[in-house]
């Protein structure tokens, strides 16, 4: 069986692990990512390789970034969460691992592994979101993944939503992301806890008191187990989320929209009220088919399945 | 030589002409839209084929419509600004003319213009938008025209861009139609000219103290012209016009935007502020290609032109 080695370098924690031509995962690990320090992250990402590359010799290694890949295929040319600026990554890597080495953005990664071995399975076109820190979003069309002139197709985390908005860490004001993400998700529950109101007491007792240690992670832990103030705070980004995906559909037009990232942890109490919004939003809503809704189904190693996929491909 | 009909039925006027296998034009005309009786529309389209296939008989028709088409590319599905739900245009005109018939988005029939014989005669992919009316879209990627899977991709118009906005034909509330198009032209001009600005009084003038028959093509033809309040209607069209365009290209990532529809005719005062809002606001733009915003070549005929074209191309 041959196997590569599929990373994915997210703006929380970076996640490694074997990947076979049929998306199969074995010996995955997951460690923080040190996002501020370019050559540090390339230090964590090469141990990673050479600590799973152990029980499998593994022929490639495929790479996905919470950023935008450069036309070339080769640099990370932005990243919000990342210490990149035109990185040359897939040379780093290839240098310190004698790997050949592909790239590709997280959420791009992610749709491929979603439309090959997930959720989008038979479908000719998809359309991938990450909810996660940030909100990424990966496009199939025709049955190719869509790159886009410059590399930088599906950056839907970026779209302009509230005029003067939230500062994201893009530098633009007011992008989606700061508002349907885990990072919203964070920033919302804070708001809550701080207004003091009493259903907040849970959340309160969960972060030990410290409001600074409250995560969307947390809040989602606390909506799947039952707390309704959680749920509440996932239902309202999950409504926002089926805003953005109606502008998203009107452009695009997917046969299936699927949800990844931390935050699709709550499944349908995010994503019944996504789907709900976006029926209501799109265009001609009430006379064209509107594209499901689904919850990714590689999980939280989609990106990484997907740029394993993608690194297979390259080395056939 | 080989001939087609093209049309496009708009949401004001509908055009019709003879248009050969590389895009030239000969007898065009101009008629209203009857936009709220369906087979009036129909009737209409009928006569102006018979009327232009006199001097050369056409092998087939070609029409544009600003309109949803079905996944069958034979109906109309929904129309915000003509009388068509669910209509099955092609068949109708079929019928009628014994022609074959191909339908086709408008905006989306204007990107295959600018892509085979306009604008982007030469990039692989871009996204042409169509400030008319509405604001509609169409995007070719790696060389196709992207229908989406229902046949209704490109609708960048219907985006959702204010919260609780002006109401839009669509039904929804805030779409980005309502803030950067001709009737938002219109709209903003009214508003002006009803503050009772000194600087409105050439407006003012133009339509005969009657602010009803304000309309955003004498606001363009008055901005042209060098008035300063009508050059900055226009330029604020052009502004949120370059801040929407952000969204889509952050989608699309397209090797060029073409722009046309009827305020497109002003030229340079609409196309300069929509490029310094694209590049402030897209995400990445100091560290990605921002595409080039080009004004369509074709004119406003565009929609016409790529329908006869596709009406060629399914006819081989």
């Amino acid at each position: 069986m041959s196997w590569v080695v599929g990373v994915d370098i997210g703006g929380t924690k970076t996640v490694a692990g074997l990947v076979s031509k049929t998306g199969e995962v074995l010996d995955s690990i997951i460690v923080p990512t040190p996002t501020h320090d370019a050559d540090a992250i390339v230090a964590t990402v090469v141990e990673c390789i050479n600590t799973i590359g152990k029980s499998h010799k593994p022929r490639a290694v495929g790479i996905g970034v919470a950023g935008l890949i450069d036309v070339t295929g080769r640099n990370v040319a932005f990243a919000p969460h990342l210490a990149f600026v035109d990185f040359p990554l897939a040379q780093r890597i290839e240098e310190q691992t004698q790997l050949s080495c592909v790239i590709e953005n997280d959420a791009t990664a992610t749709a491929w592994a979603e439309y090959r071995v997930g959720a989008g399975h038979g479908v000719h076109s998809l359309l991938a979101v990450t909810v996660g820190t940030g909100l990424g979003g990966g496009v199939v069309v025709s049955d190719a993944l869509m790159r886009g002139a410059t590399g930088t197709a599906g950056e839907v985390g970026h779209i302009p939503w509230v005029l003067d908005g939230v500062l994201c860490a893009c530098g633009a004001r007011g992008c989606l992301e700061q508002y349907a993400s885990g990072s919203a998700l964070t920033r919302h529950a804070r708001e809550f806890v701080a207004s003091g109101h009493l259903d907040a007491q849970p959340l309160l007792t969960a972060c030990d008191g410290d409001i600074d240690q409250l995560t969307g992670n947390l809040v989602t832990q606390l909506a799947v187990a039952g707390d309704h103030a959680c749920m509440a705070l996932i239902a309202d980004i999950g409504t926002t989320l089926g805003s953005g995906l109606s502008a998203m559909v009107a452009v695009l037009d997917p046969a299936m929209v699927v949800v990844g990232g931390g935050v699709s942890a709550a499944g349908e109490l995010l994503l019944q009220p996504a789907r709900i919004a976006l029926e209501q939003r799109l265009i001609g809503g009430a006379h064209r088919p509107v594209p499901p809704v689904m919850k990714a189904q590689c999980g939280e190693l989609a990106a990484m399945v997907g740029a394993g996929l993608l690194a297979h491909e390259s080395a056939i």
